[in-house]
């Protein structure tokens, strides 16, 4: 069974509208809610992948209540924490050019809400073959929060992927989790190209590393052993959640123990599927089919000696 | 006892962010939400007159709960019908520049929840002086509902003013609201200056009006007569609500029957007094006191010769 850990779900809307333009005041030609985070997108993924999984994290106010009803729709099985502060929404202003997003920070987590959820998480765990921590932090969780878990995980004998930016990655590294997933944006700051960043986050702790590269797939240091893969084609649509959708896949991967070769290239293929469609927290099957069979993968030579 | 109708209220958000650029995503550095809509703006303001008042609606889902749960925190007595549909919210996204705003259009109202609001209207305006019918109309109610309030509320014995634009202004025309309260960018599609569209609404039923025109104050076309009041100072601050405030004074002045001249000028001071706050639906005290005494109010002379 997998765990996935969403700290800061959130309600996602998004509006549709003529032109954005800044100083004035538009029509929403068409609305859309619907339960957010990275999180909870890598969890819809694992469901439409027909994996067993929980979905754990803090929830509060009525935002809290309207993520929990959207999920238990999406037939999505959750155990959030309730929690004092409301939880936040995004809102996404589409137009026929762009996406702008506005993202709240989150409530505010108090160190008795927190406590309370760690102890949840053992209990959560004790079945649990990967824990995936994925996401931001909401102001009051500890910085180190994501290496508290894996410390935790490991003590149960499961497997952690970490998908996380900034200090909430960077923190987790010591307590060496089985997988992190940081984009090329991130892995920017981390190294002067994918190579040097996966090379920096693997000797900082992580027993595997994969760095997403938007369109361009991925570069991946796994089992001592570096890879590149990429799909034959650009999908057209909406990227947001292509990378959960990718985590999703490895996470699996790593449960089942599947070849990382195989894991990779279905992740580049889901990955792709997911931006097939217009919302974040699913892939089109039929698209993934396509993709599947042409995902390029070569392998690089070993990260460490990079 | 005043009825305020407000058939589609919303959360209206609040995001203070740096500076609004699109296609990018921004961290939302402060959000607030409480509910609005007109009819809770004048509610609100009349609230803080101390004037007795009941606030009617349609209201529905979890902002609707959340709209109504706002009120009651704030003292307001409402009698919001319940309705299927959820209501929506309005997001204000505030840079150090601008106010940019994305309203939705509200859910949509059946036929059958239109009617048990107009009987329910019915009951609460048995003791009412003054019914003020106050913004857009949600999807699914007809455009002449300011219409069906206003004769119902005439066959009641009560005055009506409705602030409104669009067809729900012109469709209310006919049934001869006590008051009509568009603003100069309403009146400028009735009329080539406010004069003429002061006698555009009077010639079409209404049997006063008042245009209000920003930071220049107001023109009015009442009782026979016709004024123009400004204030001394313009207030720098949030014009967002200014109207609704000026709609509120207007309201109490026919429910108290004030002398005209009297009431525009604290019509006035009210609407400039709200513009020094940071949100719609009240207004500061001080600077209502402050610019009472300098109103500048002069009588042009009869609106149905010009």
């Amino acid at each position: 069974m997998l765990v996935v850990v969403c700290l800061n779900p959130a309600v996602d809307v998004t509006y549709r509208i003529e032109r954005l333009r800044p100083g004035t005041s538009h029509r929403v030609r068409e609305s859309a809610a619907r339960a957010g985070g990275k999180g909870v997108n890598v969890a819809r993924v694992l469901c439409q992948l027909g994996v067993p999984m929980l979905l754990t994290g803090l929830a509060g106010g009525r935002r809290g209540d309207e993520i929990g009803a959207d999920l238990a729709d999406a037939g999505i099985a959750t155990r959030f924490v309730e929690i004092a502060g409301a939880s936040r929404s995004t809102v996404t202003v589409v137009d026929d050019e762009d996406a702008t997003v506005f993202n709240e920070a989150g409530p505010h987590v108090s160190a008795a809400e927190w406590t309370r959820f760690l102890e949840d998480f053992g209990n959560h765990i004790s079945d649990a073959d990967v824990v995936v921590l994925t996401g931001s932090l909401p102001p009051g969780v500890p910085g180190d929060a994501y290496a508290q878990l894996t410390t935790r995980a490991h003590g149960r004998g499961a497997a952690v992927v970490v998908d996380a930016d900034g200090e909430a990655l960077l923190c987790a590294l010591p307590a060496e989790p089985d997988l992190v997933v940081p984009n090329h944006h991130e892995a920017a700051h981390l190294g002067a190209s994918p190579e040097r960043a996966l090379d920096g986050l693997l000797r900082a702790g992580a027993r595997n590393a994969v760095i997403t590269l938007g369109v361009q797939g991925l570069m991946a240091g796994v089992d001592g052993h570096r890879y590149r893969a990429r799909p034959a084609e650009n999908v057209s649509g909406n990227p947001t959640g292509a990378g959960d959708a990718l985590a999703a896949v490895l996470a699996r991967g790593l449960a089942v123990q599947a070849p990382w070769p195989d894991t990779l290239r279905e992740a580049v293929a889901i990955a792709g599927a997911a931006v097939a469609l217009p919302y974040a927290g699913g892939f089109d099957p039929p698209t993934a089919d396509r993709l599947r069979a042409g995902v390029e993968l070569v392998q690089l030579g070993d990260p460490r000696s990079g």
